[in-house]
């Protein structure tokens, strides 16, 4: 049986949402015992964009598709696992242009230091947090990539400039933006990547359980 | 690249939902233009029952797992999908008898006429969906079936006692009940199917995007 890893972080009320958002909400609205209730049942209330989740494009753009369109092609495939220095705060095209990533590569998840931090279970959001640069979106599209990873809760880096261009750069190419993995676990590599979002109609972005299978 | 079915049901603020239940709400908290907010943003608020779904043992069992620690080696690998006939009204020992599963089979989807109203957006619970009696998930506990796959809202039957009597067996043993399938354009046979749920910590069940792989 191939070896599958979970790259994706737990939902709670105490992981980092971004600012100004709220929190996760998990309601036990019934409860075995309790009115005599035959079962447990939770009510959830959470961003669209909370924990491991990915982008469709209407996030940023106004006609866009939403999550429920995104082509199952992509979100299920090879995928290469690269992994940026520790000393690395920004990932551009001089970043990409180092990893010899080999042509054809269509999934691409880059594991930098934001990794590290989740064994730790931060409850505080981290501005600082490495992602990529408008000139390395850029140069993913050109390469061809169709779906790339990330192990913060953006693909772009908090700027408000970058922010943007970053996120518009891979949505009108139809780049899928996966955001928030935990890659700390898992050895750079080839994989079998399934990346599985929930199926909103019409929504922004969705939470996906995310998984990498040895090949 | 083999082609990849999708039997999930879109989440939308119209789908039936358990009697009593409400309607999952996507509300639109950010639009692009809106207060000059650059992106889309929606939060989401739903049973954790919703749609297709899983049970975690917590659902039926006060102190079981929840969902966050199921097996993935349970909830990816190779499915058999076998159909029931119209006329079956519940899926009991002998339904099940008479559809030659091989031995060894580990996760079963059963299609039964319940698929055939998904094509029609149907708003409302209908209570006389066809599921599984208690005698059935005793044969598949028996038989070591890890996962099932059912294509309405629940496993069970729509009768007090069987409801729980039914998810009890299955939780109990272990067995995954995969919940809300739409089977309707996939046709009988083997498959590679993933069933990933939403990782909710300490949660008693998911909404889990679930596809079958062809061989």
């Amino acid at each position: 049986m191939p070896k599958i890893h979970d790259i994706t972080l737990a939902m709670t009320p105490r992981m980092p949402v971004w600012p100004g958002g709220p929190k996760p909400v998990m309601d036990r609205v019934m409860s075995i015992g309790q009115d005599g209730a035959p079962c447990n049942v939770t009510q959830l209330n959470f961003g669209a964009h909370t924990g491991t989740h990915l982008d469709a494009p209407l996030h940023f753009i106004k006609d866009g598709n939403g999550v429920e369109k995104l082509d199952l092609d992509v979100l299920v495939g090879p995928a290469l696992l690269v992994e940026v220095g520790d000393d690395v705060d920004m990932v551009t095209r001089e970043t990409l242009e180092e990893l010899d990533i080999p042509a054809g590569t269509e999934r691409l998840l880059i594991r930098s230091r934001n990794s590290l931090a989740w064994a730790s279970n931060p409850e505080d959001f981290d501005e600082t947090f490495v992602a990529i640069s408008p000139c390395g979106a850029r140069w993913l599209v050109e390469q061809g990539i169709k779906l790339v990873g990330v192990d913060y809760l953006s693909v772009a880096p908090f700027r408000d400039d970058y922010s943007i261009e970053t996120h518009v750069i891979l949505l009108e190419a139809g780049v899928i933006p996966v955001e928030g993995l935990n890659l700390a676990e898992v050895d750079p590599g080839q994989y079998q990547l399934a990346c599985l979002p929930i199926k909103i109609e019409g929504c922004d972005g969705a939470p996906c359980r995310t998984v990498l299978i040895e090949e």
